[in-house]
């Protein structure tokens, strides 16, 4: 490898700084709107502008006109599937929360018309969420009791839906979408498979026939409320349950039972004068955030569950986060106006829809004409479904949510994220489902700021016969130069972590002496800092490194900088740090400011006083 | 610089992996004990490890026998000279608590003897704190009167102070000293700034000899309290306030004042079976993280202050975070057992010490000396001081607090931590002290998670003459390379920013193609990913990478990867990323990825079928 990299060392130049606005306005873009949304828009004339922002909101406008009758028919078929599982479904998410089974069919009708208006994805089915209903029931049931006062019950949970609509649309229209990222997969897998555990073991009261059960969710409070009654267990029922359970399983067919007539409208029953009024906006901004964390992130899964199948063509489409927020909060908004509670994207209909091969949004409308056939003439039929039916149908689509496989692929790949996991699943089965909600976000948010706070440090070395230095560590073959420690901060340093890389930089240090001592080796006389994979610094950051310049020169070596970047320097060059340090010091590479070292080393022995006249003997 | 790069590209082999428990350990190690605390523990016989283990904890045994008459001379001038800030700081803060003013003084005199013994600061002085006494006021006053029920006001003080110190104590032996850290200082000063500004606006009550006054401590609420009282406003105490005020402002020294003997024990005072327990727990916790951020961190201020001053020989000291927090916290306990109520290292204190020539703690005993001959023989001299004259003590402490140079540098060096640092300044003044606390920890909370989850990407070009590969936005001389796009990713990758940097990536594909149609230059054949600045990587980040190379299949590109780090590597192997993509795209340098790209576009034209059998012409 050329030694050009010795004569010829490149120092750092510090860029122009920017006016404040420019750079406030880059980041506020890099921030709200990564992906450009408006990038279509550009050099089009008003008319055109005025087509595509229409098209942009409502994309029906947009794909309507090349809309197909080869299209219609996979529609077709995936539209009808879905509502032979949106109608027992329906009834039994709406049993689960509580609500008259009726609500969850009338859920079924107008929300997934909104969403084909209004939704950019291919694939999601819309309907009833059972972690969301879980929810509904265990947040509202505390404060009215659904069967004492069901008119009030009733109006609470649409007026929950009502602000789970409103927040919903509103992290959309300000950008916020990124909220729901901080919900991890891992976390989702762990609380989506506790949700499920708990709402399958509420599901022994209809398979058991109990009368009386817990109102607890937790699975110690269930199995003593289980085996409290043991004599009260009605076989019968249990063994039709299991058998149900078991068709269910193996066929995914079914039976299925109302008043006829379409969705009454229900804006005059959203209570928002109701004493119970931040009970429903909690309840709704909770279900809310549920109802966005398992619908607009379904295709990303279902790309990670179908790798290996070829379905380039079809599935090359983009996905705005914001704009199917907007969506969802307006489907919400609508549903809670006419007779409808919180709606979603549930994993297990958007993958029998993808399956059943559907095209596009045109699927939802045949599930809402197939429901509204169903409101119209067939509700009289599901009159005597037994509650034990509903059970299993719950238990059969739950179960496909423990995704366990995804747990073993969790510990094999990142035991961290399995953790995170199981610690939402416990949360949920052993707590109650808000408990584990809190656990699973807390969870995240530690994560987070616990990779903030403690980012890693390294020794490099030199790769034999090259220019390139590298974590020790990672190859062994690298070399240490003599005389010279190099490390390689691997974060942005700031305030979560100032403290920490200070003491860390500092251990690396004496760390390095006493192996110099204990080896008899040429002694240290620089430390030069890889700063080229740190992002951005912080006041306290730039403290933290005058500190270390400080400390390093107290112990007669010299600190030398490498490859730092753009922000960094500026914001160095403005804090004075690269005057106290000598802008002679910075090097573009580790490789120029390792040879610069050992030019002084090898033809004039740096004298410590040359360097910094404040120097003092006495190394620590 | 050498074409060797070119010759030899060199692959990037998959380290093995370390056992899981072995990870875990060194994962450990590196987020509780940074600083390798017991590092002088290691290879010393089992009584000498006894010693150590007794002087780690108990530092004064460790310098007691190392301490000179010349100490003691520096040591007794600044403990005299802290004693006369400590007496009617004491009593002031005391009032400021709605605590009787002789707690303030009981205050100065156990705490700073169990602080002498226990802590490992040589400048930190020990004291009551203003901000610390106006929260215990307003959260305590909320459940209770003191006016109405001085006793039990008292108690639960005397409680929240237990409380502070046992929480303070139990973050330091779990080690999570840390969670202080994210308590920026730019936070720090706008809350104490803040602080400091309701506090003297509280004070005209009593320069303005005011007797009704508001409860609230909002600035308007505050003027509005003294605009609607013009005519009681007493002149005299006025002008004698400010007199006062200029007085103390220049000097800096001052006249001084109750009931005579030492600290009464008060462990039967402690109201653990309180119904407001809760609200003194809640307390505690919050007063004991103020005391700790505004204390611990103060040696750290101080280099800040001090730069270009000559005291390496004596700052050449080592505080441990932790060790000093149960430090506080036992001086607390102890504290909250002797009637006395919370205490911490106030600023203007410890820089009065520091400044007043300190060498060790000893300064603490001396000043706790002078207050038990104050509490001994001197409080009927104080007795009969007037409110005016305290609030002049307190305004003339606080306005010191009100560091607006700090806020000017904060804005010079980096806008966002000036934001934040007004925003806690604003939110203390026009909300309360809660509610700018409550602002400052949110923001600076957000602040890591925005971080997080907007990471930057960057494109790289070859700087002429060189292999090197830095970002075209910091050096403009650097060069695109032909049909090859090279990002850099500036973070880890995982789930809060997964979606983002999806996204960002596709919207630097497509910008790249816009740019290469617009200018007919060679159409894009490869995507270089330099993930050498990726620390880590989860599932989720994982989950995206594959997206990202699917979709760069699609478009009939190729993805190729440079410089894996260690953990990433392992990682992508175990989730079959590597298979996916092929081993030989995985390069140590950013040259030799761009050298084999060269390589296969001017020797053999890519065909994309040759890469992938699946690829589609539509490219989108």
């Amino acid at each position: 490898m050329g030694n050009a990299d010795y004569e010829c060392p490149r120092h750092v130049e510090i860029p122009p700084s920017k006016s404040f606005f420019k750079a406030l306005k880059s980041s506020l873009k890099e921030t709200f709107f990564p992906d450009d949304p408006f990038r279509q828009f550009k050099n089009q004339p008003t008319s055109r502008k005025l087509v595509l922002g229409l098209q942009h909101f409502v994309p029906i406008i947009e794909w309507a006109p090349r809309y197909t009758f080869d299209f219609f028919k996979s529609d077709l078929i995936s539209g009808i599937t879905i509502a032979s599982l949106a109608v027992p479904q329906g009834i039994s998410y709406a049993n689960l929360a509580n609500l008259p089974p009726i609500i969850g069919l009338y859920s079924s009708f107008v929300p997934p018309l909104v969403y084909a208006m209004l939704g950019s994805s291919k694939d999601l089915a819309v309907g009833t969420l059972a972690v969301a209903s879980l929810l509904i029931s265990s947040m509202l049931g505390k404060v009215v009791s659904p069967t004492e006062n069901p008119k009030l019950y009733f109006q609470l949970a649409l007026t929950s839906t009502f602000f789970a609509g409103a927040f919903q649309a509103s992290l959309g229209f300000l950008r916020l979408g990124f909220v729901v990222d901080f919900l991890s997969h891992a976390t989702i897998v762990g609380f989506m498979g506790g949700a499920a555990t708990v709402v399958c073991l509420q599901q022994l009261k209809g398979v058991l026939g109990l009368i009386h059960f817990t109102h607890e969710t937790d699975v110690i409070s269930v199995m003593k409320s289980i085996f409290s009654q043991v004599h009260k267990w009605r076989w019968e029922t249990a063994v039709l349950g299991c058998c149900f359970l078991f068709f269910l399983l193996l066929t995914r067919y079914f039976i299925g039972h109302l008043k006829k007539g379409l969705n009454p409208p229900s804006v005059s029953d959203l209570a928002f004068g109701s004493p119970y009024l931040s009970t429903a906006i909690k309840t709704g901004i909770v279900t809310g955030v549920i109802g966005l964390a398992v619908g607009p992130c379904v295709p990303q899964y279902l790309e990670g569950v179908a790798v290996g199948r070829s379905f380039a063509a079809f599935k090359n489409y983009h996905i705005d986060g914001n704009k199917e927020m907007i969506a969802f909060g307006m489907m919400n908004i609508a549903g809670s106006c006419t007779s409808c509670y919180l709606t979603g994207g549930p994993f297990s209909r958007t993958a029998v829809n993808f399956n059943a091969g559907c095209k596009t949004a045109v699927s939802n409308i045949v599930m809402a004409t197939a429901v509204m056939f169903t409101l119209l003439f067939l509700t009289p039929l599901f009159h005597y479904t037994p509650l034990v039916v509903l059970s299993a149908i719950i238990m059969a689509a739950m179960l496909g949510l423990i995704d366990y496989e995804a747990v073993i692929h969790l510990w094999k790949v990142d035991k961290v994220d399995c953790i995170v996991c199981l610690g939402a699943y416990f949360g949920v089965v052993f707590g109650s489902v808000e408990i584990g909600l809190v656990i699973a976000v807390a969870v995240s948010l530690l994560r987070v700021l616990l990779f903030v706070a403690r980012p890693r440090t390294f020794a490099l070395g030199n790769i034999p016969n090259s220019s390139i230095y590298r974590s020790i560590d990672q190859y062994p073959v690298a070399n240490n130069i003599p005389g010279v420690l190099i490390l390689q901060i691997d974060a942005p340093i700031y305030f979560a972590n100032a403290n920490y890389l200070r003491e860390r930089i500092s251990r690396w240090i004496y760390e390095e002496e006493d192996k110099i001592k204990s080896c008899g080796q040429t002694s240290l006389h620089y430390v030069i800092l890889d700063i080229g994979t740190v992002g951005s610094i912080d006041t306290s950051g730039i403290t933290m490194l005058e500190e270390v310049q400080k400390n390093v020169d107290r112990k007669g070596l010299k600190l030398v900088i490498a490859n730092p970047r753009s922000e960094v320097i500026k914001k160095l060059d403005k804090s004075k740090f690269i005057e106290k340090i000598g802008q002679e010091w910075i090097y573009l590479t580790v490789a120029e400011a390792v040879s610069a070292c050992n030019f002084t080393l090898h033809t004039c022995k740096p004298n410590p006083g040359e360097i910094d006249g404040n120097r003092h003997d006495d190394s620590v």
